[in-house]
């Protein structure tokens, strides 16, 4: 390793990759992802421009996919709660975690999760599938289910979709209703929409039955 | 039977127009957008190349737009449901042309809302968006809403992208489950959504006794 600038060698080359998809993500938050540059990565980063190079010689699509990786690995990191207490505070304490993540990206969340449109590739859209489909796993091993019916499954990826859409708008809309109603709010929704499918599926009436009944 | 030259003038340029739109909406059924080229239409519409050309100087871009245009046309007379008897009703009426919609176009309608990786522009967006708008707001109309909350708007928006979601999954599912039984289930989704959001907000509260209430 050739020690041109001391300070570079400070960091591992894991930690430096970090702090370049930590500067890219920063910017996606602010601009569309066709609008950064890796020159631009490279300033917000305070690095030389050969280095980000180095780091992503795809140049920005590489970039660019490394950063949505990064922050699917963050949102399925949100999803992760212990299987322990009462379902319906687990699942507002995901949504918390999530909305937190939303919130502190703001702009960059929908950048990242609608795809830019000079950068959206089949890839792209299969990180952000990934991290919808890694969301309706964690919620069917919670809710006990092995192998979800396909009215439960749409139940369950309606309701991702309309908490996708509901932080979209809530961006929109300056973050109003403040987050603690949202939340609730979202779980609420959750309930309503088991209820009614419950109505119609012996698999979903029993998870209301059991895993839901258990709240107090 | 397929007397191609002839046939040629006896077409107003609206009808023709018209036809190929129809021959590329059912190409775009079949394949992504961005695999499909102006000689398909051609082929598929029975004409010379020159003449697809003629309609749609600006090429595959040109074609997709205003198949989308269209399509998005058609989708929002689904919604255009007279304001007359009860509400729910009225509702399921407007979700059996969208299912029915949704249904025809299969493959296609996935790849125009969604938006090939090659041609989605703001343009696309926009357009998709614009029907989105519109369903709303016969949403509110018919709850007899005038100037919508946020709360009442984040609902309404949230069911309408739930409602997208099942058309996605419904397809994929091989249209289980029977279109019937996805059209009530849907409406009680609505309501419920409604129910909760009821319990936040006076505004959707009194939506929810009145318009909602009158139903029998």
């Amino acid at each position: 390793m050739t020690p041109a600038v001391p300070a570079y060698r400070r960091l591992s080359v894991e930690e430096r990759r970090s702090q370049l998809l930590e500067a890219a993500l920063s910017l996606f938050a602010l601009r569309a992802p066709e609008d950064v540059s890796l020159d631009d990565v490279a300033e917000a980063a305070g690095v030389s421009r050969p280095l980000v190079y180095r780091y992503f010689p795809g140049g920005k699509q590489q970039l660019y996919e490394a950063a949505l990786r990064s922050a699917a690995e963050e949102l399925r990191h949100c999803f992760d709660e212990p299987h322990e207490g009462p379902l319906l505070p687990r699942l507002g304490r995901a949504l918390d975690r999530y909305l937190a993540f939303v919130g502190r990206h703001d702009a960059g969340f929908s950048a990242l999760l609608q795809g830019g449109s000079v950068v959206e590739t089949s890839r792209t859209t299969a990180i952000v599938d990934g991290v919808r489909r890694a969301a309706a796993e964690h919620i069917y091993s919670h809710l006990g289910v092995n192998g979800p019916g396909p009215r439960l499954r749409m139940t369950v990826r309606m309701w991702i979709t309309a908490v996708e859409a509901a932080s979209l708008i809530w961006l929109d809309e300056d973050k109003d209703p403040p987050v603690g109603e949202l939340r609730d709010w979202l779980v609420e929704q959750f309930v309503a929409l088991l209820t009614v499918t419950a109505r119609r599926d012996p698999q979903t009436a029993e998870v209301v039955r059991g895993a839901l009944a258990a709240r107090t």
